[in-house]
C-alpha cells in the first residue's frame, strides 16, 4: 500500500500539518522536527503526492517566454540562459516556440494563463505588422509582460533590446576607417526596429564621412535566412564592393560561402562584416569579424524588470509611452575585415 | 465592471453551462446556439477567466520534455520537431533543459508533475552513470515515460534511437572501399549507447576488411564540444591518417578548422567524416561528409508511443527487458571526402 503524509506524521509523532510544513519547506516547523520528518519520509519511501499537491498550491511560480523559433542559435541562446536564471531565481520556464504564426502565439498565451504564470516574456514574432491582439488577454489578467531583443509597435511594455543603430554605426565606421568605401548592406525587408536601427547605424556613420551611400548598395532579403543570403550574394557582387555588411552572422556564413565559390578572397579582395556573434562567428572556418549583442545582459536585464514588476506590480511609464532599455554591443574584430 | 460569463449568458439568453461550452467549444450545444453566444461575447467583449478554469480542468494536456542543453543544434531540432509535434497533437510541451545535471532534472520532473503532465519524455543527460532516482517519481505516480536519442541503463521504459552502430559501419566502409586504410576514429570517453554503438560499427566495418584498427588510432575527448576536437587534432595528426572519423559534425568542424591552419587539405590530404547531418554539416564552407540521423522520425515514433501509453496505459515489455525501437540512418556524401 501507498505511504502517505499521514502515515510519516503518525509515526513522527506529529501533526500532519507538520509534516506536510517539513516535507515541503515551509516555515513554522524547528530544524529538529523537520529533520525527524524528513528521516521518517524517507524510512518510509514516501513519495508526496505532486498531482493531488498543485490542486492547492495556487502560487505556481511559473513566467511564460515566447520565442519565434529555436533553430537559431541566436534564439536558442536566449532559451538557454533564460532558463538559467529563471532556475536561480525559482521560477519555472514555460517555453513558447510561436514560429512567428499570431495563431501559435495565442495558443501558447492561453496555455500559460491556464497554468498561472506570474509573467511573460515576448520575444517579438519575425515579420510585419503581426495580429498581437491575443496579447489583450495579459493585460486584461494584469499579468506583466516583458519585450526583449524587440519590441511590437504601439505597446507600452518595457522592453529590453541591443542598441543596434550604435552597433551598426561602430561598424560601418570601423571599415571606413581600414579605407573602405564602397560598402553593401544586406538587409531584412521587414519593418521592424532591429532592420530599421542598423539601417540607420550604417547610413549615419557614411554621412559622417562625408559619402553618400547609393540605394543601389542597399540590399534586401525576404527572410533573414542562411539560403536567401546566398542567393543574393551574385547581385551584390555586381556593385563591386569592398566591403559587404550583413545584418546578422547567419547570412554572414552564406555570404562567404558564395564568395569562396566565385573565388573571392576574404579579406584580401571584400571585407565581410556580421552582427550578433553567435557561437558559430567565432568557430567559422574564418572566424567572422560581427557586432556582440550582450544577449546575457539583455536577458538579465529583461528577467529583472519582470521580476520587480510581478513582485511591485506593473509599473507603466506616463501615458502611452514605452520604457526602451537599450544595451550597447561591442565592436568584435576577427579574421574577415582588412 | 468586467464581464462575466453570466452576463453573455443573459444576453445571449442560454444557460451558463451551455454559454461556457460554447465559448470552451465543448460538445452539447448546436452550431447556431454557439454562434450566437459567440457573437454576444465578442460584442461584450469578454474575456474568459483562465486562471480560474485552470482551478476545475483537470486534464492540463501537457507533456513534459527533457533535454541535457539546447546550445547544440542537434537538441534545438529536438525542441522544435517535438513542439510541432505537441501542437498537431494538442498538447501543451512544456520544457526542461537539465544541463547534464541531475538536480535539475530531478528539479524539472518535480515541475513537471506540479503541472500534471501526462506523460514525459527523457533525452538523456550526458554524463557517466548520472543519478537518475527522481525517474522513480513518475513510476510511482504512474504517468508515462519515452526515452528519445539514448537511454539510461537499466530503465526498462521505452526508447527511440538511431542505430548508431549501423551509421557508423556504414561510413566506415565507404571510406574502406576509397581506398582509405589509415583511419582515425575520434570519441567521447563517456559510458553511453551512442559512444559505444558508434566505436563498435567503425570495428566491426574494420574487421570485416581484414584491417585491425591499432589502439593508437582511437581517440577520446572527456567532452563532445568544439574546443576539445580542436585540441586534440594536433595529436591525431601525428598517426599519419588518411581518414578521421568523428562522432558529430560539431566536432568534425573543430577538425577542419585546425587542419586547415596546419596547411592540411581536406579531403586531398585527409577526409574527414562527421555524424548527424545538423545544419551546418551542409552549411559549412566545405560541406561536410556525415551520416544523417533520422531526427524527425525519431521525435515522431517517440511522440507516437507516448501518446500510446497515455491513452492506453503504459505497456511495459517482458520483465525487465526495454523496448528500444533503431532507426536507420543515411550516408550523406558530400565533400570533405575522397
Amino acid at each position: 500500500m501507498k505511504v502517505t503524509i499521514k502515515d510519516v506524521a503518525r509515526e513522527a509523532e506529529v501533526s500532519v500539518a507538520t509534516a506536510s510544513m517539513a516535507i515541503n519547506n515551509k516555515r513554522g516547523v524547528n530544524a529538529e522536527t523537520r529533520n525527524k520528518v524528513l528521516k521518517i519520509a524517507q524510512k518510509l519511501a514516501y513519495v508526496p503526492n505532486y498531482s493531488a499537491r498543485s490542486l492547492v498550491t495556487k502560487d505556481s511560480r511559473s513566467i511564460g517566454l515566447l520565442v519565434p523559433e529555436i533553430i537559431n542559435p541566436y534564439y536558442s541562446s536566449i532559451v538557454d540562459i533564460m532558463a538559467k536564471l529563471a532556475e536561480q531565481k525559482g521560477y519555472t520556464l514555460l517555453l513558447g516556440i510561436s514560429n512567428s504564426k499570431s495563431r501559435t502565439e495565442k495558443m501558447y498565451i492561453e496555455s500559460f494563463m491556464e497554468r498561472r504564470v506570474l509573467g511573460v516574456i515576448v520575444v517579438p514574432m519575425l515579420r510585419d505588422h503581426p495580429d498581437i491582439g491575443h496579447l489583450e488577454m495579459l493585460r486584461t489578467e494584469k499579468i506583466p509582460m516583458v519585450f526583449c531583443t524587440e519590441t511590437y509597435d504601439g505597446c507600452t511594455e518595457p522592453c529590453v533590446m541591443c542598441d543596434f543603430s550604435s552597433g551598426e554605426y561602430e561598424m560601418t565606421r570601423y571599415l571606413l576607417n581600414q579605407g573602405l568605401k564602397n560598402i553593401c548592406f544586406l538587409n531584412v525587408r521587414m519593418d521592424a526596429n532591429f532592420t530599421k536601427l542598423r539601417l540607420h547605424g550604417f547610413m549615419k556613420a557614411m554621412d559622417e564621412m562625408g559619402i553618400t551611400a547609393p540605394e543601389e548598395n542597399l540590399f534586401y532579403v525576404e527572410e533573414p535566412n542562411f539560403q536567401a543570403a546566398y542567393d543574393i550574394t551574385d547581385s551584390i557582387l555586381e556593385r563591386g564592393p569592398e566591403a559587404i555588411i550583413c545584418i546578422n552572422d547567419m547570412m554572414t556564413l552564406a555570404i562567404m560561402k558564395r564568395l569562396d565559390e566565385r573565388g573571392v578572397r576574404i579579406p584580401e579582395d571584400i571585407s565581410v562584416a556580421g552582427f550578433d556573434d553567435m557561437m558559430f562567428a567565432e568557430l567559422a572556418q574564418k572566424p567572422i569579424t560581427t557586432v556582440r549583442q550582450p544577449l546575457a545582459d539583455i536577458c538579465r536585464q529583461t528577467m529583472d524588470i519582470l521580476e520587480g514588476e510581478i513582485k511591485g506590480g506593473a509599473r507603466r511609464a506616463p501615458a502611452g509611452k514605452q520604457r526602451i532599455v537599450s544595451i550597447r554591443p561591442e565592436l568584435v574584430i576577427r579574421n574577415t575585415t582588412k
